[in-house]
């Protein structure tokens, strides 16, 4: 099998698995219990890790706060920080092509008397950042915009929106769960206050997450309990999983700049070949501003989903919008075409039915790019062929 | 290193790492992503685990959500409940010797408009029957009563609460982290809607909790975003931790026949052991509703902490209040002997200065009991001569 939907998650690197085993095996203790040697052991391996990740994204280790997942770093950073007494104001500003954890989170607080500008994005994804500016208000109390769009890869100017938050003192926060490992990540070039990661997004294991927390950002936890990570996150630490992230973040910080020319110079070779293949492929995203490696686009008359599953069974794994959506969409089979991004970016429903993602990791080769531009040809040959809107044509 | 702290934590089992680890290798997909093999892969590992912990505890396969440790489990449990607008009701019931994860969610509440009645227990840590049938009132929304305490060890009669709060229409939640694996549960024989449990807790890895959620009652979940786990808990599953957790409970429910007579029968040597040798030596908890395995107590004038220590020195590790204590005890180091659940049990502070758990697991021995019974004599006369307080009696 070809992998090629490392957006949503990555294999793990077998360095982070290696790090990982003894901490399932020997030093099973419990951060918590500082008394005797596993677990202080358990601790310092945790703080170690701590570490690691914060020099990943240039920030303070006591600033990196471990979670399980990004969806919850994404959670903490909005409802926690909003939770919280000293962030006071009632108008919340994000784009319209959000992750469902911050988008759903966020309008869920419409509930408690918030209110939400979604920022539109031009056609290729972005967000302008005169309409950050215009949409800020005396009231606004948080900024949350996404560095990486996972779904067509568009990769914002996180640093000039930063800057606005910042010279207008509102906080900003980051979903870079698509960024890490794709994107250098500093978060002081990047005038953020709060950022999320996940370790499985960059060759880590699933399990773990982390939010950066500007030193002065005060938030409060969401989930009650022991106290650990400073009270922003009660529960036993998943310390296995949070010595693999970082590990992850060591080995990303020392080689990404080697495997990120190698992904951009793949996702040229397949956006080129896919390009000149057929005249009835859209390209979605941006050209320029787009994750290493990410490749997304639809095909007039044809269904994204049964591509999808044409080149499954061909072999090759690709994502149809993103991973997270297909359990909300699977309520409603109807809706399978629907992706609020693509809409967003003005993609036109009535030829469009779902859009193809390929985004590659580091493990991907010019020849597995090689046999994609192979299959792609007689495989959407097949689905024209099948496709009574295409024959209708 | 002889590991007595097993309320903390327990050692994987070997045959859960080596279950766990081809999801870090080989089945890397996310179960979100149904459209090819090693998504789908992820997808089955995981739903075959679901069903491994529903059979460990009687319940139905979709009747587990998984979470990310004992901790989320119990704050989804109580605030899930709270927040979904058909569960109404301004009271709510729990002991005055739960887990920091419920006292603290449960707690904060009272911010929120509710009121809490936080029910006595006998100096045993009992919980009597008729104290909950007395505090029920018509606006009971919910009951929230552990099944074992971590730092005393005491089984409550849970079916018996559960009986009550079923005739009374009342939800009734069961924190059952410290019981898993050593006493068996069965969601049906304890009358419970909810029941909380962690795979660490039985041989299986961090990272890794249940919730039961019993047909027909509605929660909402505290995590927005993806809509994995029906929307209970969104966020990209931690596969491996969770192959793992139902591992675990394969294991625990094929073969704790086998370990809980053994350590009823350690619990045995090391409680005629100690109690032999002090005459200054108090136990805690209830003697015969107890987790098998778990002896706690404290000695006349002597530190917890302070013994603690000598005996990490020694090659123990034990228990000091319960791991997840440390956090916020560190903040204060005067408070570090004060434990609200050895004040519920009566224990006078002013000639207690903290207790000592000792919690068994399947690894542990005959000999490790011997030994510990053979360098608690010196430890304790060392600490008595040490003690400002003993020496002044």
């Amino acid at each position: 099998m070809i992998y090629l939907d490392n957006v949503a998650g990555t294999k793990p690197d077998q360095r982070v698995v290696e790090k990982m085993l003894p901490f399932y095996t020997e030093h099973y203790g419990n951060p918590s219990a500082h008394f005797y040697p596993i677990g202080r052991e358990a601790f310092e391996a945790m703080e170690a890790a701590r570490g690691e990740v914060a020099s990943f994204i240039n920030a303070k280790t006591e600033e990196i706060v471990f979670t399980s997942c990004g969806t919850e770093s994404n959670n903490l950073a909005i409802k926690g920080f909003l939770k919280n007494p000293k962030n006071t104001g009632k108008h919340i500003i994000i784009s319209e092509i959000e992750h469902f954890s911050v988008d759903s989170a966020v309008t869920k607080l419409i509930n408690d008397g918030y209110e939400i500008t979604k920022l539109r994005v031009d056609n290729t994804g972005l967000v302008n950042p005169d309409d950050l500016k215009k949409a800020l208000r005396k009231d606004t109390v948080l900024v949350s915009i996404q560095h990486t769009n996972p779904e067509i890869g568009t990769v914002q100017y996180t640093d000039a929106l930063g800057a606005i938050c910042r010279e207008n003192n509102v906080a900003f926060h980051v979903d870079a769960v698509a960024a890490a490992g794709f994107s250098e990540l500093d978060v002081k070039a990047l005038n953020c206050d709060m950022l999320s990661i996940a370790s499985q997004n960059f060759y880590g294991p699933k399990g773990a997450g982390a939010l950066y927390i500007r030193d002065g950002i005060k938030l409060s936890g969401l989930l009650d309990g022991g106290h650990q990570e400073r009270g922003y996150r009660s529960g036993t630490e998943n310390v296995p999983a949070i010595v693999g992230m970082g590990e992850a973040a060591r080995i990303a910080k020392a080689e990404m700049g080697v495997w990120v020319p190698e992904l951009v110079s793949l996702q040229k070779k397949l956006w080129d070949g896919l390009g000149g293949m057929f005249d009835f492929l859209h390209f979605t995203g941006n050209k320029d501003r787009r994750r290493p490696g990410h490749v997304s686009f639809w095909i007039e008359y044809i269904e994204g989903e049964s591509l999808l599953m044409w080149l499954s069974l061909k072999g090759f794994a690709c994502a149809s919008g993103s991973a997270c959506s297909s359990n909300i969409l699977a309520e409603d089979e109807e809706d399978l075409a629907a992706s609020y991004v693509l809409t967003a970016v003005g993609v036109p429903n009535d030829i469009c039915a779902g859009s193809l993602g390929m985004s590659m990791s580091k493990y991907n080769t010019q020849d597995d790019i090689e046999n994609v531009l192979k299959v792609m040809p007689e495989t959407v040959q097949r689905l024209c062929e099948m496709s009574p809107m295409y024959n209708r044509k």
